[in-house]
C-alpha cells in the first residue's frame, strides 16, 4: 500500500510545491512527483540537503493523487478528471469541485510548508533535511517575510525549523535561496528580459515592459549594456514606441529601470532626472503597481 | 472582536449542522445561528443538555460567516455572495470557488461533529453539554453507525463522547435522538406519508410512492388505518394507478408497505404473499434501489 499514491505540486514548480510533495511523501509513505522540471531555486534547496529530485508526474489517468500547494483544475495535472483526488493540502483560494468527499486542508498562510511544518511537528523535529527544505520552502515563498501574505504563524515556524535544521541565519539563508533563483548570468539577456514581459497600449501607443527579481542589483549591473543593446534592437525590431525593463532588488526594496525610448517621458512619469541610460527607483517594487499606472498617465 | 462572526450549517438544518455551529461558535467565541427553524431531533437534543436553539442568521449580506456541514452555494445562505465567508469546516463533497484564500478544513467521516470533537479534544473533554451535543449530532448523522459513510474514527469518537457526557448506553441514546426526529405521532397522516414522496411513470401508469423513517414500527401500525384511507383518498383524486408507502423501521432494518391499488401486482413484485392491507419485508430499507425497480418490471 502507500507507494501507489502520488503527491503532485502545480506546474511549472516552484521551490513550496515541490519540496510539499516531498515532505508529505515522507510523512505518508507516497510517491512525490511533479508536473515538469523544477527551477535553479528548488535545485539549490533539494541540493544542500541531500534529496534527490522527484521524478515527473507523467499521465495523471487512474493514478490516485495528493495535490499539495494547488487546486485549481488549471494548476493541475492534465486529465485530473481521469484520476482519482484523495486528499488536499493548500495555501491558496479555493476553486475545487469534486463528487465524493476528501480530505482538504487550507490555511491562508505563507507557504504549504508552514502547514505541513505545523501538522506534522513530531516528524520534522526528527528530521533535519525535512526542516531544512520546509525553511527553505517558506523563505521561498514569503520572500524571506517580505510577500504581504506572509503571518505572524510563518516566523514563528520559520525559527523552529531553522533550530531543527541548524541554520543560524534564517535571512541568510534565504537570501542563498532566492539568489539561486534570481541567477541571471548564466542567462541569455533575451531570457532575463522576456522571462516576465507583457505588451501595453497606452493611448494607441505599444509600449513593452519587463521584470525580474535578484537579490544582488550589481547582477544586473554587470550586464547593463547587454539589457541596452537588447532594448534598442526590439524597439526598432517591433515597432514598440516605449520598452521598459524592470530589475528589482528583493533585498534592497527598489528597482533599476532601463529604458529605449523617449528620455522625458521617463523623467516625467517617475518624477526624476536620468543621468545615463538608467535610474534607480528606491521603493519602486510592483511593476502592476507602480510602472503601468504612472506610464499610462504620461502617454 | 469575535462577536460579530457568525457560524452556520446548511439550510433545512439537522442536528449536526446546528450543533457543529453551536460547538464551534462557543470554542471560537462566535455567535451560532441557523438558516430556518431546527427539527424535532435537534431540539430534543439541545434541551436534553440545556443548550439554547441559536438565532436565525437572518440576511447574509455583509456578515462574516464561517461555514459548518456545507460547502455548496446551494446550501448556504442567499447572498453568501455578498458575505465574507471566513472559514469551512465540513464532511461533504468539496464544490467552493472563493477570490480569497481562507481556512478550510475538510474529512470524509460521518459527521461534522467528528471533526469538531477531534479538532478540540481538550475543550470538549471539560465541557459535558458539549460532548453530549456532538455525540447527538454524530449518533443522528451516521444513522447510529448505520449508514454507510460510517467510519471507524467515527464510533472511537463516539465512545470518548458518550465516557465525558456520562451517556452509558449508545444505541439507546441514538434510538432516543432518532425517535424524537421520527415522531409520527403528532402530525397529520397527510404530512406523515407525502413528506418524502416521489411521482413515477412506470409504462404509462401513474405510480406514487413515500417512504418514512422510524425508529419503533409500532408507531406506523398504531395509524394503519388512517395510512390506509388516506392512500385510497389520494388514489381515487388524483388518478394514481397506485400509491405505495414505505415505513421503514431503521432499528429493525426493514420495511412494512401499505398500498393502494392491485394486489396481484404487489405481490408479484415483492415475491411476497399480503394477507390483509399491508406487508412487512425484512431488509427493505432503500425506495431508490429496493421498491422502484421491482415495481417499474411489474408494470
Amino acid at each position: 500500500m502507500g507507494d501507489d499514491v502520488y503527491v503532485v505540486g502545480h506546474k511549472s514548480p516552484d521551490t513550496d510545491t515541490v519540496v510539499s510533495a516531498i515532505v508529505y511523501a515522507k510523512i505518508k509513505g507516497y510517491t512525490p512527483v511533479t508536473q515538469g522540471a523544477i527551477n535553479e531555486e528548488t535545485a539549490f534547496v533539494l541540493d544542500k540537503f541531500g534529496v534527490p529530485v522527484p521524478g515527473d508526474l507523467g499521465g495523471a489517468e487512474g493514478k490516485k493523487l495528493v495535490l499539495v500547494d494547488h487546486n485549481e483544475a488549471s494548476q493541475a495535472p492534465d486529465n485530473i478528471d481521469k484520476a482519482e483526488v484523495v486528499e488536499i493540502i493548500d495555501h491558496h483560494k479555493m476553486n475545487f469541485n469534486y463528487p465524493d468527499p476528501i480530505a482538504i486542508h487550507v490555511e491562508p498562510v505563507g507557504s504549504t510548508a508552514t502547514i505541513l511544518a505545523k501538522l506534522y511537528k513530531d516528524e520534522v523535529a526528527k528530521d533535519k533535511a525535512m526542516a531544512g527544505l520546509l525553511l527553505g520552502a517558506l523563505l521561498s515563498d514569503t520572500v524571506i517575510f517580505k510577500s504581504p501574505t506572509t503571518t505572524e504563524e510563518d516566523k514563528v515556524v520559520a525559527a523552529e525549523l531553522a533550530k531543527i535544521a541548524g541554520i543560524d541565519d534564517i535571512e541568510t539563508f534565504g537570501i542563498d535561496v532566492k539568489k539561486a533563483k534570481a541567477n541571471i548570468s548564466d542567462k541569455p539577456i533575451k531570457d532575463v528580459v522576456l522571462a516576465d514581459f507583457k505588451d501595453f497600449d497606452f493611448a494607441g501607443n505599444k509600449v513593452g515592459i519587463g521584470q525580474t527579481e535578484v537579490v544582488d542589483i550589481n547582477d544586473v549591473y554587470n550586464r547593463a549594456s547587454e539589457v541596452m543593446d537588447f532594448l534598442n534592437d526590439l524597439k526598432g525590431k517591433e515597432g514598440y514606441e516605449m520598452l521598459i525593463f524592470v530589475a528589482t532588488d528583493i533585498i534592497k526594496e527598489g528597482s533599476e529601470l532601463y529604458y529605449a525610448g523617449d528620455k522625458a517621458k521617463m523623467e516625467k512619469a517617475f518624477n526624476t532626472t536620468i543621468g545615463d541610460k538608467s535610474v534607480w527607483i528606491d521603493g519602486l517594487m510592483s511593476r502592476k503597481k507602480q510602472v503601468v499606472p504612472v506610464i499610462d498617465k504620461t502617454f
